[in-house]
């Protein structure tokens, strides 16, 4: 077989072309463009005249794009080369005027900024619609007990409440990173030309205020090579990816016939059609799964980014589609799960039942025999001694009688038997315990971080 | 805002679906659901008439997607259901024989260990066309020298043939390891079932020959859940990647105005209009920054297996994508990058300079003064005092006169000038070694192992 | 604050330090070194007695490392380093001569190899372990039944030992790749020089025949700067920790009180002082969280690699600390796991129970109705309205009376009672299911593999 | 072979333990105890004489520790338990009431807190120190020119200091990341106990105070298994790594031959005894190939939170290994940079050069056209042609004649030699450009960024 000297055409361009991910870039890039043909003409940089044209082009372009009708030109590789075509076609050379002071390295990330400005502004969304959709769960529920797992065994009785709490606070420094990830999205490249500034008298100022910008970049060339808003979208969507991942898990223990602590809704779970008792819950397995891509994207920019001298070089084109796919899996997948912690159902009655039997009591019944003035160490011999008893005879504690608790210790009285699920729970009565009050307390108070940031 | 408590069915179903990617299974599909109707029928579990009708309409169904007339459902989610639904339109319910003593679990790994043989074929293809490219260029530049490096830094002159023989064995090891991986990919999962067997009396080595399997699967749980054959493949395909990156490197430096070592294509550079001898290498950089994407796959892949238990769970549909992505994105850089290679012009006088304007022969020096017999270390630091004299005269070794070597050691004759690039390579001379005659049995090894992947 | 221009001697050094790593490389360094100096003289380009005087004095320094009286000196950085420089100090300026034909860069990769080639070994020797663990505890329980899983959910009956088999031959597959490996990694680097190649008679294949090498390396070049044989171990163990990840986390929920399938030697659980019952399975945990090492090592090795022109860059220096972190992992894993495993104790009866206490004779009922001569789609029609009418009664199939069943269908005769876990599993008599005559050939054909593999 | 049916204890308790690097938090370790007895006597938990014998005892540990004579037990396995079990032998029994109202699960993650917050501040100043070599090197070299590169090509000649400020800001990113950082690692977990709070009424504000954290924790579940301070710490440091790799690559490629543009200072170089010119950036190389472990521990402890249930699982353990050696590499890659940039040497010449011996001004003369009037496409096809004119002629702009420039176009006059390289930087007077004035403010506001943060 003789190898051939070169590629064909079209599969050469096809390994630089972007379009097919980067078109959905067009508002954004079409946004920009308007705002830099104001800005020259307010500069005077091109006349108000040409800048009308310019304008009004780009909107009847914007709408060809919005209602199918754009003659899309896979040849011409990206979103810009599209538009800008497209322009050309539609006002003729006056379009040139456009690229007065701008580069294709200046405007490829001004259009992914205003991208990623949205996509966190929806994620945090998302984010807390999840957090509400666990709230409202533990409201709903706000007496149920379950055990709290270490090692996954059972170590102490919990509200359901406060378990699904945690969650919440998982997510809520996930929603503080995304918004600090935003102030650093939140500026504006353009004016950096290719890389050294332009050299005409443009106002970067009203450009970011036109585009909704908080402020211009200090350094153009930094500003054409700095990918680190996607980075750390990543980063950050990979922490809460791993957050949801654990709550996913927990759903699909939940769901089994071992645990029988859920029942998640039909629509997120599917059966065979022999077994309706079989409930897979997809969902959350592939929630739990598409962690790994999200992952994997963060890994494939950090690797893009390695050892890349300045400034733009086309391995940053690489930069968009695992950026896409992060948001896009993490959007879903928030979505999802809020969906299906708003509508499963919890078994109380089996959540208590795991909790009675077994001995996540013994701590309890030691404190209690310290309170009786038993040392903190032998409190604790007894009790083991105890358990070991129990589970011999086959007996939950509740289960002993008063003079087999008296076998071990002459200190037990009648009150043992107050030592229950609920006294353990309503112990822990320290901020961040979960002690039935301070569960309320800490609800209101997550409910009052939810509030402020529907207003904020 | 109050949030949904449920998505709506067309974002919950968009959510599991994979029809947008696994649709490019619809031909494993099909050949898996052939050799099982004709194995239900040889040993009688379904009658040869029913076969027959399956067989004709999984036909008929190939046939319509490849000329693009079958009617996609994208609520069907799978290419599986897809093929499935459309098998019971034409032929209604015999179409339902054909799931008798079969899986979805079973069935949707057959489909891509199938494709996944199919990709290692095409990739160790491509492999071949690079190392045959290389060796091409190798071959018409046998005489060019240039400097070897080693920190970046000037080392000692080399051919450039030798310099490419490298990259060619590089790629031999990955060859290899697809080659394995390919073996483990090879063996058939069907009649796995759901995960224990199926209870009929099917025929597994026929299926195993029908489609091309080298043998069954030893275990029915592992078959279902095995996702192996993918990981390897992608590890093979990041390190395949990391030697074309660090190929890819060196296009872009050679291509550098510092280095002119090179010429790239036009084809395979990209311009400014006002700057025509800018020629950005793209395609290089691009090659180089798309292992950025094949790490993150395998990543993402290793991430989805951690911790799961056994058998088959829905996170595992997360293995196809990145897998997908995995083999397009190196065998398109391959690809690239053998057409790169092939089209580029070397600059020989360039490589050459670079060598000569430099010290690189200093360790040759050396060994002059010990074949004269002078000690190793009166050698070494007769040759570096010598290596500073001569760069404060702004002089290289050959310019210096006799009389300016002979202040360093009268053991320098008028021979000094016959150690020179050359003679420095040809010096080289043990296996592995850059000395032409090495070179030149480097070069006819390769190609004998080429031929023999072309035949073999 | 005043910033300190440059860093202090001490801390600059540290920064390129690996004397605290690659001390573990002495060994393989001193026979590198005594093969060399050997060669060296065969070929007369040093003499016999300065070959001698060498080997003697490494061998002395051989002896000082085992024994703990080596003068370690971490400001010569590295092994290399140190054991020059005492060698030195042994034997006087001859030392000089055994770095003839010899550089750092073939010198250190020359060591790693020797280091990687015993540590596959012991690798395979341990995963071997692990598998027999594994196929002892198969064979001790070969009637023991438990569910089979599907999406953590009950699915069908399976033999315990078919289940422990498919991790068998999960491992199966690593010790492969391992193995192939090995071949990669069995190549004599030390020739290659520099780079270049060396200046001296050599003799290379005596050299490999001396270190135990299959062959010579190629190419100089790339064998300098070849870290592949790292890489792919790295990657090799990555899939085996993913493969004991898996074995891991069903061994914690194993332990559970909710599956309560096995117990846990005491040497691998922990418990608290006071509940003697919770019974922590650590060890197990830490082998699934282990995982994250090791994949992270993985990817550290393939982003140093990315890019890196050639030949040897410091960079590669950063092959070894992760190599040999992953080499301790995954071999401490596979020991622990192997003895965990193998002093684990089964639980038949509750194994037994939850497959009872499910509908997962469903699939089997409807084939007992089609056997009758119920057609499938109508069999499964009528087993699903069974089911859930059984499930809403609070009765398993086998609590149903005969009457219940045949209001459902009259196919149904007394014979249904024979529908049993054990006819289930019987059924599935296809080669790689779970019949138990089928598991008693997978079993010997187990013991096959061991049996071969101890002996090859 | 007989395969061992258990590990040898010693190995056994060598895979759980951790003294071998959570030693390092013996002062964060005792910090804590100290802070918790003092609150327990306050709250009237435990005596004030008991308080004080344990602290008293606490710190004489720490001193022995400090000062070596701390008998280390490597069978106690981790930090906690060996100065648990050293408080017990000097002060007796009322060691025991230490562990009042606290578990172990609490302890180790304020301890990590306290690390992790000391952690981030010195890596903040050790960013700075960077920023600040930088910005003396920029301000010390304020008026050398170089050529910008775009694609590793020439691209438009900029300042240097421009260049180096680059660097600056994206360092002033990773401050901000690892200052956000810090405001979630500040918060106080103790008093989650196990995982549900603790049954004494302690005082968690006066324990934040003590230990200086800015508030308690919200939740005791999420508490003890949140490790979210470390991933984004892992993360931030990832990318400030990723930033270091590209200085460092271009340190590389300017200490190369082929660029000349720099000499690293001797310290910060190796080379070869005989080729004193050949100056090995091993410094540079390292701080390079160093972002490969950076990146591996943070998809390390990603790969360990995956799918991991609420609440502590000894997985968690696996968190401060990578941590550890994330701070440990990062920080002294910091180090090492800062002394690197502060004691290097430019030549300007050389960049100079670079940048006049190429037709970077392309884009200016195009400028120069358009100002005389000449229509912004016809320009660029002019300068276009003028380019490829000189290079055929192997003549660069500034040696072309004017007879020559006007066959190009007559609008080219005397004035055409005053488009210089300093007319080209000066022509970029935007903010954020390369503009000499520009330049100077970008200086003064950086460093008033770094004043700010010396005082803030």
């Amino acid at each position: 077989m003789e190898p051939d000297k070169a590629m064909s055409p079209s599969s050469a361009s096809s390994y630089t072309s972007s379009i097919h991910y980067d078109r959905r870039l067009y508002q954004q890039d079409i946004a920009g463009s308007i705002a830099h043909a104001r800005m020259l003409a307010r500069q005077s940089i091109i006349s108000k005249g040409d800048a009308q044209t310019i304008v009004r082009g780009l909107k009847a372009i914007e709408k060809e794009i919005s209602n199918g009708t754009f003659p899309w030109k896979p040849e011409l590789e990206d979103i810009h080369m599209n538009i800008e075509a497209r322009l050309f076609e539609k006002i003729g050379d006056t379009a040139g005027r456009l690229h007065t002071a701008r580069s294709r390295n200046d405007q490829v990330t001004v259009d992914t900024r205003l991208y990623a400005k949205e996509a966190i502004h929806d994620t945090v969304a998302r984010v807390s619609n999840l957090q509400r959709a666990l709230l409202d769960l533990a409201q709903a529920n706000k007496d149920v007990l379950l055990p709290g797992y270490t090692h996954m065994q059972r170590a102490q009785p919990v509200l359901l409440a406060h378990h699904l709490l945690a969650y919440f606070h998982m997510l809520q420094r996930d929603k503080e990173r995304f918004q600090e990830c935003y102030r650093r999205a939140d500026v504006l490249p353009l004016g950096s030309g290719a890389l050294a500034g332009v050299p005409y008298p443009i106002d970067r100022e009203f450009l970011a205020k036109e585009l909704g910008f908080a402020r211009a970049s200090d350094n153009s060339m930094d500003a054409v090579s700095d990918r680190d808003y996607l980075v750390e979208y990543m980063a950050d969507a990979a922490l809460c990816m791993a957050h949801v991942s654990r709550l996913a898990e927990e759903l699909v223990l939940w769901s089994s016939q071992e645990f029988d602590f859920i029942r998640l809704d039909d629509q997120y779970t599917t059966g065979s059609s022999i077994m309706p008792q079989k409930r897979n819950p997809d969902f959350a397995e592939l929630a739990r799964g598409k962690t790994g891509r999200v992952y994997g994207n963060l890994m494939g920019l950090l690797t893009v980014l390695k050892g890349l001298p300045l400034t733009y070089n086309r391995d940053l084109q690489e930069d968009k589609e695992g950026f896409f796919d992060t948001v896009d899996t993490l959007q879903s997948t928030l979505e999802v799960m809020a969906s299906m912690v708003g509508t499963m159902r919890v078994n109380p009655k089996r959540m208590r039942q795991a909790a009675e039997e077994s001995y996540i009591l013994a701590t309890d019944l030691a404190d209690y025999l310290v309170a009786k003035g038993v040392p903190f160490r032998e409190a604790h011999g007894i009790v083991a001694r105890l358990s070991v008893y129990a589970a011999d005879q086959g007996k939950l504690f509740k289960e002993l009688t008063l003079d087999e608790y008296r076998r071990f210790s002459l200190h037990f009285g009648q009150d043992v038997y107050q030592v229950t699920l609920e006294s353990s729970v309503a112990a822990r009565d320290v901020p961040g315990g979960t002690a039935p009050s301070q569960v309320e307390q800490a609800l209101a108070q997550a409910r009052g971080l939810l509030a402020k940031a529907d207003t904020g």
